[in-house]
């Protein structure tokens, strides 16, 4: 059967996702864990964007070994140079150009001729083909192009080296039917169109972006663009999941197969959710909480008799564990240690003794630790990164005839603990006034939520909170048996992340 | 422009989805909401599965006026008859039968001919016909049967009198490409095929409810089943509002149209949201929480040059509000009761006076009380209906050196306060535990969720909370500005839902 090059982009366009952003070490997990996943590109990021952004791609980059690292660039020389610096230390390095094509694009953003597109597509492969082999270009806004144009651009591209040429649905406006007539359109015109893999990526605007990949992979299309939990801009990029996923239920139509271990979906979209705190619907396809239950009487009965009925994927395929193993009190070192190792999670040796007295105070408290607690605890000892201010102590009362009141106690910078108390609408409010006063950066929280992350009213809880501040996003988390605690935890990593933001712009900044 | 009808099944599709169960008084508010939204037919539920199935249905025929009301019944004579029994007072009554009719559905569950099948859907289409015009039917995985049969069986049911038949993809299988064949080779050999409106019924385990959807109604489909947020059994169902708008901001391509006030849709898709408790993830199409942010520098300089460029569909053309209107302090009954009118909200003046004394609280507590905020009370205030036990007062202390404790009194049913205390693994823990001293029911903490419902760390706290108890699941909410407050509410909530059940139960029982 014929292979499907599976191009994950979650580390790009899902991370551009309003209130996604990653720091480098959550990035670097997810790197090596779609590298587990079995993708066979990775998009590490746009470098030019941002110093951040730049290291982060130069340290996947080092780090992925078996998949393709690849870095988005603009057409532009400097950019072309910037992705080229980032992406050099890769073991299979490739980097992504893109550039407008659409008369919407150039005629209200651009204010370029087609002419002047078609040189600068040509010009800028041809100093990315400088410096490697692999490169890719993308004509932005394809779906709302005229063909004809895309086919001359795709020519001169592949004429200056282009190895894969990208069709993206840029706003989300295909039909299947449309976007499947542009595929075949561009492999039976473009003469040349051989020498290079054609890919799209599709976004979901109108719920397509699936049916529009699998239309375009049906006409000849040979590389999917996607990430994990469709997430991305606006309605997010094609799902990853879903489509593998497709592809591998219904062989039978389409005849084609991946490279993805399909047992390491569900761990993947996991850990995707809990990094960039994008909840996933109970609804969603394949990895939703509720993909595989049945709730009709009629249903059950179905499945009971014979699974087939109504069930078209077996869950264990995408790796939902059937049962979840559990620790406790009694499990040593060891034990944990080997569980890490089987859930994919490799840590240091600090950071595993961390992980571990977490894992020892969880189990005093809770009778079972399961799998969910033990990817929260190491969630919590991966994003302790960058701490400036550290929460020593926090203490709450509160009720529904008093007043909610918080003392809480940090270690500053320079080491001398600083304490404070305060009052607030809630328990939260009160925790996030009390930091406030010993931490004085205005801040807008935009965001709050809660979620038990294991079964049982002793779970552990964990606490997303994002707070904007010179219109910049920043996410916090954290994870706890006591919400407060967790929510104030939450808060002080979301308050680090944002003085630590202001002090790389102090000295470089962001020039997106 | 011809017409496409749009069938909600949100109340029995969406509502049979794991986890989702709502109460009488909460059906109806959907009810209300999907007859503004501009639905043509509403699925109300399957009357036969429970008495309070059956009194849902009863109560939403009765009070819904423009749409037709549907009932759904499985091919049974008593199932029929208890559907009609159920939506008999409505204005235009629809009963919905559907009958396996696949070969593994056949052999391995129903264990019956191909000609058994074929009298059972004459004899039960035959029956509903006696009691009204109306009457659907849809051939159970029908994706899954040969062509062949489907054409026969279509055949008789339009004989013996069926108005619409519907074909289902019950286990999500098809791709676009097959099921918009399916639906041509309907309308080119089932001879009296233009008796009956073709509908399509789609589910999404494959990420393809929607597409599949649009493909059928390309072919000749005229009805849509659908469900707000795409909610439903798995995966989902096809998502009424993707549909919507992709008929709408593609008519170019479809030149169809529907009867739904597309401004409605991000009110039904948070009020279904808020009372399934089924979230909505940030990047779902058209109603996520990202759907129209745009992050990337590149996309943001291309909305402010034009918003053509990045945006195909205007954030205004759903419903969803450029700017929140703003209730505080000194907002009297006067305008709280016109903000509930715009907001669509129609409160008796008992539960009016109760939202209005909650609003006064929380305008104390809060600056500004937002559009949200409303909502929330107002939710909080519909979700008040069978409490057994009430919460006079909850009380605690917790912190990261501390050991929770709760302190909690509820009046009895006898009007009795009793109270007790009980230390936790967090204070939610310990509030639980306080509670399960006063009211001794065996349950299962499930889920356990918080939302902020408002920007702001002073905001509304929503707490969703489900439990478990002989294999079944309640859900209960609770919004308070103090997220512990909201989780004893929550609790209550759910606790109260159980304990009604265990009531009705008592004296007669649900029959699934």
């Amino acid at each position: 059967m014929e292979k499907v090059i599976v191009f994950d982009t979650t580390l790009r366009d899902g991370e551009q996702a309003a209130g996604g952003t990653l720091n480098i070490e959550e990035k670097l997990e997810i790197a090596r864990q779609l590298e587990r996943l079995g993708v066979d590109i990775i998009e590490a990021g746009f470098p030019i964007a941002s110093p951040g952004d730049f290291e982060a791609v130069r340290l996947i980059a080092k780090e992925v070994r078996r998949p393709m690292t690849c870095a988005l660039t603009h057409a532009q020389p400097q950019a072309v140079d910037r992705a080229w610096e980032a992406i050099k230390e890769a073991k299979h390095p490739c980097i992504h150009i893109f550039l407008s094509a659409s008369d919407i694009h150039l005629l209200h953003q651009l204010k370029k001729s087609q002419d002047e597109i078609l040189q600068m597509a040509r010009d800028m492969v041809a100093r990315a083909k400088g410096y490697l082999n692999d490169v890719e270009f993308s004509p932005m806004d394809a779906s709302r192009t005229e063909p004809a144009f895309i086919y001359r651009i795709l020519e001169a591209v592949i004429a200056a080296g282009a190895t894969t040429v990208n069709i993206p649905d840029t706003v989300g406006y295909a039909t299947p039917e449309e976007f499947g007539s542009l595929i075949a359109g561009i492999l039976a015109n473009v003469p040349n169109i051989q020498r290079a893999v054609v890919s799209v990526h599709c976004h979901n605007d109108l719920g397509l972006a699936v049916a529009n990949s699998l239309e375009a992979i049906r006409q000849g299309a040979r590389q999917v663009e996607c990430t994990v939990n469709g997430i991305g801009e606006r309605a997010g990029n094609a799902a990853l999941e879903e489509i593998v996923m497709a592809l591998k239920t219904r062989g039978d139509f389409f005849n084609l197969t991946t490279d993805i271990d399909t047992t390491q979906i569900y761990k993947t979209s996991r850990l995707v959710s809990e990094l960039t705190g994008f909840s996933i619907q109970p609804n969603k396809a394949v990895v939703g909480a509720n993909a595989f239950r049945h709730e009709s009487g009629i249903h059950q009965d179905g499945i009971l008799k014979a699974p087939i009925t109504y069930e078209i994927m077996d869950p264990t395929s995408v790796g939902i564990p059937g049962s979840m193993l559990v620790l406790g009190k009694l499990s040593g070192r060891h034990a944990f240690r080997d569980r890490l190792a089987e859930l994919g999670y490799t840590l240091s040796d600090e950071a595993l003794n961390r992980a571990f007295r977490a894992f020892k105070e969880l189990a005093d408290k809770k009778k079972e630790v399961t799998d969910r607690d033990i990817e929260s605890l190491v969630a919590e000892e991966l994003r302790t990164v960058a701490e400036i201010y550290h929460l020593e102590h926090v203490q709450v009362s509160c009720g529904d005839h008093s007043v909610p009141t918080a003392t809480v106690s940090l270690r500053a910078p320079d080491g001398e603990i600083i304490a404070d108390a305060a009052l607030g609408a809630g328990p939260v409010d009160a925790v996030c006034k009390a930091i406030n006063r010993l931490v004085d950066v205005p801040n807008q929280l935009t965001e709050f939520t809660v979620k038990s992350v294991t079964e049982g009213i002793d779970a552990m809880g964990e606490v997303l909170i994002r707070i904007e501040s010179e219109g910049r996003t920043y996410s916090g988390r954290g994870a706890d048996t006591d919400i407060i605690v967790a929510s104030a935890k939450a808060y002080m990593n979301a308050l680090n992340r944002l003085l630590a933001a202001r002090k790389a712009a102090e000295g470089g900044g962001r020039s997106d």
